[in-house]
């Protein structure tokens, strides 16, 4: 099952606000009512408070989705609020960008706070 | 004939707004004047309110358009408007992108509602 | 010579507002100084009041211009008045892009009213 | 169904060997097995012997395969026969490449004859 | 475990040869020093004898491979003898690539019999 | 009316074998059913003898096409004709590629003489 | 030397607000310190007030750089000054973007007057 | 290790505010944890105030980070100070994309000042 | 200093020939005339005899390069020298691609033995 | 004028035969008709002898045509030449390619002596 406990975090380098965006090309978790597996890459974006998270406990959050099955739209809010929760940052976004099924692909795009201008789409 | 019938939701996993987009690559109808195929692709975009469409169902409402007669304009106010129908969203944007025809390929969009700004084009 | 009465249309399929864009790829006429063809593309893109344009009508309406000698700057905006006048639109946008001559290629814009937000460049 | 009796030829424009590719992107037919529609383009190239065929009787034989049951594998194989009995080319090739399901896309290629060195991909 | 009895086949619809080709865009696997996933894209391709490999079971046999720890090399010979056995094919090609790992992406190509020269890559 | 005429030449540079190759981005010409305007680039390979073609002279030949009615496979043919007669070349190909009409695009390759290996397709 | 006399304007052909672009790809002058060749290429837009450039006098134009030694944020703004004396522009922007040296590659802008917000980046 | 005192600056040749970028695509520091090489671009934009960085120059101070262990947050930030510290520009942004490690890539955005509208993303 | 003792093999998978690539896209050195550092990417192609090379090991080996000062031609001839003593390989091919100084970019070949036709470029 | 004398070589590192690739980008001479500069880049591909051609003495040799006229057909005969006589390779292939003029872009090869299979086109 998804397990938050296992983001680490250090703290930030800069007291300015900055954006950090990590892209994840290789997601896989399963459709809860087929049982096949969907693949996606997850983009998080986001302006660090205090706290940054460390990009291979990132990786490992990611992978212990695996073999859990849940859909698009829960798996994107759910990385959102366990990715805010852990990192209390000044804006957070996830962007997922699945593969397809039946010639149908799809992009779920969750934002907590207020994206720089800059930083959109 | 095509059939908004066909379309099936589930609640939403998330009271917070956010972002859904499923792109289906392979639309077709037929021309209402020379009976001819059309080939398209559609971009539904919707900021959802307490339904999600489930993606099965969103392709056979598509699949119903397969040999009806509908002009470029008319169908992607159609879909928009048995999405808007069905879904109830707080947003919700249609783009259909069309092969074209004699050297002219086209575009439309319809909207309902305001989409965030981080959604435009 | 460019015949603006080849100009076709069709009542709007909808009162609300929405975005059409048909992309002519293959537009040529001549250069009035050497006389060589010009070839280019021309994008159209409207917001449609009562009207919509027939898309064989545009393609003869384009055609139209193919022996005739007539300036980048001068084509675009005649296409822009020819629609704007048969049209009665919303808003009208002309993008002319040409493929160039010795080294540099161009693009023109030419607007008639207030495209929405998310249909710039 | 399919119908062969579509396709109209005319005479060659030169007794020397030469090559004709067309490439129709708009092809669609049914899975026999789930009856949902498959999406592919279909590349025909061939050196024709005293007769080439025709290109909207072309577009019209492949719209008549648009709502048949009929395999990948199959269908390919039948437009190579087909084709070849009513053209009786030096050569004959047909790909067709499918958009694909679940993930899986696929490519089928059916050749008569002898295609030229220089022509093979 | 990886399955080769998922593999299910069907009779080829022709007995001139002919080429096949399957593209598969999101297979993983487990690397079996580390455990993490690795992602990959298998290509098969044959010239089928009296049998063709039925896709969706191709599909299934694939997946089998999700949870098994197994390297580049010896997944790419196992998948070839696999559907070579299942179908026993006048020729038979698997090409797996593998999107890396720390910098390094790889290829792996394992043959079984004698490709026509117009498939090669 | 198309004009071989036009077609000038000078001494090639060099007595040995070598390859030039001429990429026209920009050729039209009628269909002569439906007086239409097909669009397309002509691509010339030739190995020169003693002579090669003048690029000026060459794009003027092309412009003599543009009112003309003719077929794809007919122009290519007389293309490859005129410049075998004009350059009397070692070996010549003309590759005309075309932009399409209906979904269907096409290509015709007319050879004269024996292209070296290492410029095949 | 670089020479701004050569620049030949023509009246616009509407009073209404437009926009011209024009790209030439191959832009050269020297490097000041080291004498070796700097690549480039310079576009132009503008919003024309009474006047528009002749494209060939652009051209010569820029050829006049072609054995100047100049720095590229000199050569931007020295451009960006000679056309606006020579049209007298609503609005004007140059962007230089430089093949690079080192690894490194440039992209310079300069503006004068106010772009409309459609024509940004 | 980094050494801003390698940067060198030249007089701004504007008063008025204009934008340069350089892209470096080459840069290399090393993982603080494991040792390991990361590999990068980093983008650089500004306002410049009196003074312009000397080409050069920035890439020997780029060069300075290559066996110097620093993370990519950390990196980004430092630059993003040492720049403005050398050039007190009206703003500036520094962007670093990194080519990833384990499947996931990075983007870090510094910004100091205010970058003008038609210079975002 | 480039060290051949950090490559590791296991045994190969399998008796048949077959074909392994692996594609390093972050090699830098130094050159030796001006110290300044070289990127470029590496591809090793075999077909393994016995063993097959340890992708880690492989990649510790590129790294020993890092700070060592060697030339395009000199580098590519060892790294095929170590690797075909390592691996004593059916046939071998090592080819870099360099990202370039002053506007010229390089790529070297270096084969020992005779790779399969299937398998060039 | 064009000066081979600038030509540098190195002994090559391998009594092997080996392919070295050179791709200068920025190349830029004269139409001695019309005296407007042509663009293009070089590609030089030669198996080394004895020598190999230093890259710095390459890069200012094809500066030495900057402002000299001469045709394409011209210039890839006399880069040839002016090589082979400085290298003596095995074998040696010069690919000019030209940005155009009018709507044309070229590309001459002229080879002296016999390149290999794996290194056509």
């Amino acid at each position: 099952m998804s397990d938050p406990s296992l983001l680490e975090t250090f703290p930030s380098p800069s007291s300015e606000p900055f954006v950090i965006e990590h892209v994840a090309e290789e997601f896989t978790a399963l459709c809860p009512k087929t049982g096949h597996p969907d693949f996606g890459r997850i983009i998080l974006r986001y302006g660090p408070g205090d706290l940054c998270v460390e990009l291979k406990s990132l990786k490992l959050y990611y992978q212990s989705y695996r073999n859990q099955g849940i859909f698009y739209e829960a798996v994107t809010n759910r990385i959102c609020e366990d990715l805010s929760a852990a990192l209390k940052p000044r804006w957070l976004q996830i962007v997922t960008e699945w593969r397809g099924r039946g010639g149908i692909h799809s992009r779920i795009i969750a934002t907590r706070g207020e994206p720089p201008p800059e930083f959109k789409s």
